[in-house]
């Protein structure tokens, strides 16, 4: 999906929500545990029930790998159903902050674009920037692929290193400026936590226009008007995800109609907001 | 696998030698191409070829996501090989890099670590350490089971952000200092490459206990000798991998007798080098 494409996405729905489907068996429904497939079965509903609150959805690998190949498969047909029964109506991410030498890196950027080898083809991937260029550059070689670069990110040990300092300038901040050439706004974004929304401003000086991908509202604790205040561009530029909070806001039979419920209520959020751009 | 078990490995087969299998389609030999599981029957007979010889494996699952679902079942085959037909007889290690915040890092450690949930169980996994402690310390709770951290790494990107200065201390000095607090030499190791064996003297100033895996002998243009004379301790206290020039020696029919015969090569030099501890 191109930049522009998204930006129509993101007008036509008047979201620029980014559903997380961190989809953990111990916490769905218990009627939907004795299907085949209970993983991709709670996906497919919360998709079907949020496609038009929704821009993108964005699955964490770590909760498909945790069950192996099975969970491979989950992933496989989640992504395969978003992608042929909503085709150019939702970016897909696959939140797997990979990164690796340049060779080995080719491979992960195989895994997740290149449906004939690996039978997934994602919009983006998120990355992990400590192995510089070589580690990111082989993703970009796809076109209307994206990057998403880890800045900053939203848990308490992103304290540990993102903060470490050379003069007047933090790690994170020289990840965005050393990364920024590497690619361009049409085919990079960077991940910033929504806990650590008043540093937006100091991230906007450097990145202008580049989408933000900003997990950590709700569940978390950060806060979307505090997200839209520092982060927020004449493109939108944002991606707000939330996932546990809309994905298991009933663990019940109505768990999709709660789901919408919620995701519709920041879809409203996020429509007001967006108006005022 | 505990520290001393591993320590008695290196003794018994006067080896240090980790073979990377990193298995490509496009580079294994042609007559196995056919069979149903060419990776699986590749990894298969490098391992029968290599198990007195090298005292680790180490499959980077970048070349197995490549394949999706198929790469995801040869990579589990092999591991349950390697755990059923030599069990205690090699230390294995997920080459994965991951990390991520707490809650997902913990799924990440069921998928490398908990054979019930994901069909895998390794001795080790590879992470990445952008993100702090708490992306790291879930893969801790298992016991016998150790994290690889990242600090210095062998390609060119290394130079990016590992180099990063604060004062007089550079960022993959930082995560030296920062995490091996996390744990303990018992369950901790650091990607070190040997592509900067000089850097080995600084790095044994911070961790002069701890176990190393030292990528980048061989293919990359790192010196057994010289990883040796910076980073050897009185355990041996090195893991050095090495991928394409032993799994790939031949493409022929015998590939394997070309591994062992490249694996035995280094054996031999590192028999000769341990002798001196």
């Amino acid at each position: 999906m191109t930049r522009q494409e998204l930006i129509n996405l993101i007008r036509l729905k008047q979201s620029f929500l980014c559903i997380g489907l961190d989809t953990d068996l111990g916490k769905i429904p218990r009627h939907l545990t004795s299907l085949e497939d209970p993983i991709f079965e709670f996906n497919k509903a919360i998709i079907d029930a949020t496609i038009d609150l929704a821009v993108a959805y964005k699955p964490n690998l770590a909760f498909y790998e945790c069950y192996g190949v099975k969970g491979w498969e989950s992933l496989t047909r989640t992504i395969d159903y978003i992608n042929t029964t909503y085709p150019g109506q939702a970016f897909t991410i696959a939140d797997a902050k990979r990164g690796d030498i340049g060779n080995t890196s080719q491979q992960y950027a195989r895994a997740m674009f290149d449906k004939p080898s690996s039978g997934l083809e994602f919009d983006a991937v998120t990355v992990a920037p400590y192995m510089g260029e070589d580690s990111v550059k082989p993703f970009l070689s796809y076109p209307s692929k994206w990057i998403i670069v880890l800045a900053l990110t939203s848990n308490k040990g992103a304290e540990d290193f993102q903060f470490f300092k050379s003069l007047d300038t933090r790690l994170f901040e020289q990840v965005l400026i050393k990364s920024k050439s590497w690619g361009s706004e049409e085919n990079m974004m960077y991940v910033v936590g929504a806990t650590k929304a008043e540093m937006l401003a100091d991230i906007r000086k450097i990145v202008p226009d580049h989408f933000l991908l900003v997990p950590g509202v709700g569940a978390q604790g950060g806060s979307l008007q505090e997200v839209v205040k520092y982060g927020m561009t004449k493109d939108c530029g944002l991606l707000v995800n939330s996932s546990r909070n809309i994905i298991y806001a009933s663990n019940g039979t109505d768990f999709a109609i709660k789901a919408r419920e919620e995701a519709g209520r920041m879809q409203k959020e996020m429509h007001y907001l967006i108006s005022a751009i």
